[in-house]
């Protein structure tokens, strides 16, 4: 897959994957889009229904070039990826807010990935046990090693859709405000507020093995260190 | 508009907007859904040209039943929504990471509110300007008090998208993990991480006027305060 990526390094960009608004806040790098899917915690998934458009937040993985999807078998929303709908899958990390001095040029920080392209079911039992993994890691890494995986009965309920990643682009915004000349003598305070996902204190689960101290990977959580 | 809320409580719930997967988990009543619209800081909004779904991160403010977007004039998303195409708003508020004791059980407490419907052009400058003061305060409590709000020539160029709430359902997920009764003895800690959004320090912009102080709203910025 490594050999592919490489090749495809342009490919990402096609006219409906080509930034418009801000065309200098595209980016079509595999390597980048790749990044900021893996650190996105969730996905918005879009199909069309007779013209209507719906729009879910699931939990995505990547594996090479391809992101997947799971969930029961009697969603609506995996059938029709099953049947190749077509398909929009979007990421998007908030960095900051950023206050301009003038209400217009006020803005977000962000980086935001959107894959345009269809899915197909997996069924083949190795993909699936490799993905489930890959899953678990994407949420928590290192938790896949500390949890029961699943056994076959619990793998072959569980639909999984595979969306190969061939058109897309990302869209980042860095920095800080860019107001107008004519309002930089204005007082007021003008920068950015960076945001992020951040942890709590884990709540532990009344019930099952008593006085387990929480693992080292949810004090460390973070989702930056992921990507 | 509060009288027409009491009278459409109920009437947010559709075949449309029916939770089917954890029907337990479905809301329809209008205050919570205005609720997470209101704490989520940005909207997954999309559209559909020539039976491509096409999802964005967008941001959005609700006043009273509707809700807003805004954006350049040369938008191919908001030209698009001024037409009246079918459109689906999605917000996602992310609570927590749910750790099971098997990866099959493992979840995400979340409120997420999908709004379907179409938008309209908004081009009455009372309304614009109404609008404006929400949309920074969505993002920024306070802050359309300490910016220069727009000119007659900024509100014109900003094309103002409505989109009235009358169709849709919120989806909520709280608590911790619910195990099989055979994994409970399993030595696997469990429970949940709580997630949040959270503000770092202010970083000031370069240039402009010096010295200013970071403004106590963004020290206390907390979005579930916002709701």
């Amino acid at each position: 897959m490594n050999g592919r990526s490489a090749e495809c390094d342009t490919a990402l960009k096609t006219d409906r994957t080509t930034v418009h608004r801000h065309p200098e806040r595209g980016d079509y790098d595999r390597a980048m889009v790749h990044r900021i899917i893996d650190e996105a915690l969730i996905c918005h998934l879009a199909i069309v229904d007779d013209g209507q458009p719906f729009v879910m937040p699931v939990i995505h993985t990547r594996v090479g070039d391809n992101l997947y999807f799971h969930g029961s078998r009697g969603s609506r929303l995996l059938q029709a990826l099953a049947k190749g709908a077509p398909a929009c899958a979007t990421m998007t990390i908030i960095d900051g807010l950023v206050l301009a001095r003038s209400a217009m040029h006020h803005s977000m920080n962000y980086r935001s990935v959107v894959v345009l392209g269809s899915g197909r079911p997996v069924e083949d039992e190795a993909t699936k046990r490799l993905v489930w993994g890959a899953l678990v890691d994407h949420v928590i890494p290192g938790r896949s090693r500390d949890c029961r995986m699943p056994n076959a009965k619990e793998s072959a309920a569980t639909m999984l859709i595979e969306m190969p990643i061939i058109e897309a682009s990302a869209k980042i915004r860095t920095g800080g405000p860019k107001d107008d000349a004519d309002d930089l003598a204005l007082a007021h305070w003008s920068g950015v507020l960076p945001l992020s996902l951040t942890p709590g204190n884990p709540i532990r689960d009344d019930g099952g093995v008593r006085d387990l101290v929480a693992p080292n990977y949810l004090h460390a959580y973070d989702r930056a260190r992921r990507a």
